[in-house]
């Protein structure tokens, strides 16, 4: 089974724009256990566009092309494929009295160039665009099933899902092998040592592969599978999952693909816990992820992104002469915060940072990428400090925000922290 | 002059990540007027890999290819060059010595996995990572000018601008047509009016290309000049960028492609004024953006991320009653708020956002996606309220942050606001 995707249009060979549809495509059809092998791009130009299908019907089981159906003449693809399949153009009715309603229930005239539109290769199915003026359409040439679809990504999306995908499955969802994945979110390890201690997962368990990849400043691994049914491939992820639990433990975030932020929250919302934060290094950025996630209100109380030293005084009540003796990326400066923030918010969890993200303000001493971290549960405050020197600031703010969650996740689970004090 | 792309890697086949490489190589040959016109996305498959390195080298002139170069036994882009030229990996001294003081700058030990990164085609030229630990290489296959770079795209890109686009240029550029660009920031115009407003921009100053581009929230004006030197290429931007300036004004936050948060920072440090924010929906996304930007303590003090009700009243004085009887997100609250945080801070200007990011949480007179914002200065205190009801709550928060920012900026400029009252 060898599906291949085309993705047509200069804005996407001059990089104007990203290819998301084809990632889009590639997920939905992963999801239904369908294995997409290659993705093209090419602009808009017929002979590219012609060649490059004569070549994947040659290979391929199914094709999705996207882009080139719109009215203006640098919208090729309908052209092309006729052109491929050595047959011409031909005016298609339904296509074009779907495009007319179309209009019609968005109260707009029909531009004349829209014609175009409705000519599609001689022999071609149309398939019905519910929320836009390009009719898609479906040739089977040879034993490929060519789908063509618009570029846009809401209407391909729609076309995909209500008649592209549930056709594919039919003819193809029934072979005897199908494959999931799993994603493990991992942090604290590099990726080489990560992937030492996982590589012999495909010897171990037969019918997994497996993968990293550097989400900074997150590392997963990605569990392939593939088995007869639902059921064994479930099974085998189950079984790579658990080694890889053994092996990594702490580092692991997740078995789902959840990132920290929604690890912390549904431990904190387990705890019926509150969490406040006092934020100097990373700018709150750690009070941004913890928003990201839908109904973090119910946990999160506030953050006091605490920049200037006045307000650090100020608002967290640290003392002016801790951080003119210490500093105010010190152990004894980030405990001030943490305990002011209890007090201030009465949350089960506290958790501050102060640290230097760059990229000046380092000495010898105190080099850039020092951060500060404390958390704050009952009367037990931890302290962890650490040096990340790389990357830029954005990198380095990342990377602290990641670790101070990454603290805190440990404290609320018991476990030992990942740096020493 | 043909260059293609080759993107490799499980997690894009799987639609697990949309390929952003591709597109980023391709402007930046585009910027140089070079024309790429092919991509191609494999899994991470030696024999896959192998046959399409195969096929694209007969056409290509230049290829470019991102991913595969990391440690693990997924990485496979060294092995199927090799396969392809018919030629055995050996190990690059220079490669390991790279890599070697890499690990020795970050501080971090060398995995024995990572020697396989030393491993590169033989006779293939290395091309040092200053920012990670994957070499990349180049290898010329006939005609083709083939180079393989990470996937990590902030390390691929250092690479490619270093490196690979020189050389390219070098080989391949019209060495008597020079090129120069520049990006113009806007917010606030949907990108279909905007472009209606430029597009004859290459009529009026010949020699000067334009397009669109969406960077969510921002949308970017992209001017591209051709001319014989610098200043003839300065000259024509100049010009493209007055008629923007005219017809864009205040939609225009900056005309050197700067993004809001350094635009407000530099108007804030030429004031010598500072600025406070309490944030309630955008939950800490102001306060990162701000601190993106290098130095921006001199400017700013704080944040109060207050999220929950009781926070805004215990640390904002926000009163229980206002709170209770028009809600949180409301005129009363937000000026509740920005006057709180102006009173516990004293800063010269002062930020308060209240709203509903979503998912839940809308209600027909409050319909999901409300932002209420305020703005204090001197004794002034101006409001705003608008709905921007798509997206995922993601896009709300960084579209609430945008707009919050945009209205500050309006303010210290004396500029009409964007959204009536």
């Amino acid at each position: 089974m060898n599906i291949e995707i085309l993705s047509t249009g200069n804005e996407l060979t001059t990089g104007a724009l990203t290819d998301s549809n084809a990632a889009y495509i590639s997920e939905c059809l992963n999801q239904k256990y369908l294995t997409v092998n290659r993705h093209h791009t090419v602009g808009d130009n017929l002979a590219m566009i012609s060649s490059v299908l004569s070549e994947i019907i040659q290979r391929a089981d199914v094709l999705i092309t996207t882009g080139g159906l719109g009215p203006t003449t640098d919208d090729l693809s309908a052209e092309a494929a006729a052109l491929v399949i050595n047959k011409s153009l031909v005016f298609n009715q339904s296509a074009y009295d779907a495009m007319k309603e179309f209009f019609e229930r968005i109260k707009r005239p029909m531009n004349p160039s829209n014609k175009k539109q409705a000519y599609l290769p001689d022999g071609a199915v149309p398939i019905p665009n519910p929320v836009g003026t390009a009719s898609g359409f479906k040739i089977l040439i040879g034993t490929c099933h060519a789908y063509f679809l618009p570029g846009v990504p809401h209407e391909m999306k729609k076309m995909l899902k209500t008649y592209v995908l549930p056709e594919i499955c039919q003819n193809f969802g029934d072979l005897n092998q199908k494959t999931g994945h799993q994603t493990i979110v991992c942090f604290g390890q590099g990726e080489s040592e990560l992937g030492d201690k996982i590589k012999d997962i495909p010897q171990m368990v037969e019918g997994v592969k497996v993968g990293t990849r550097s989400m900074f400043p997150e590392l997963q691994i990605k569990l392939y599978a593939t088995g007869k049914d639902v059921s064994s491939i479930e099974l085998l992820l189950k079984q790579a999952e658990k080694i890889c639990l053994e092996r990594l433990g702490k580092y692991i975030i997740s078995t789902n693909g959840e990132s920290i932020q929604h690890v912390v929250g549904n431990l904190l919302r387990k705890q019926n816990a509150t969490l406040a934060v006092a934020e100097s290094c990373t700018g709150g950025l750690i009070a941004h992820k913890i928003t990201e996630v839908p109904g973090s209100s119910d946990y999160f109380t506030c953050a006091a992104v605490t920049y200037a030293n006045k307000i650090k005084i100020d608002l967290l009540n640290v003392s002016s002469e801790t951080i003119e003796k210490y500093g105010a990326v010190s152990k004894e400066t980030v405990i001030e915060m943490v305990t002011g923030i209890r007090k201030r918010t009465n949350a089960t969890y506290c958790l501050a940072t102060s640290g230097i993200a760059g990229p000046g303000g380092g000495t010898p001493e105190k080099p850039l990428g020092t951060l500060c971290m404390a958390v704050a549960y009952d009367s037990d405050i931890h302290f962890q400090k650490i040096v990340l020197p790389f990357g830029t600031r954005e990198h380095k703010k990342e990377l602290f925000a990641m670790a101070a969650l990454d603290m805190l996740r440990r404290k609320i689970l018991h476990l030992p922290l990942l740096f020493e004090e």
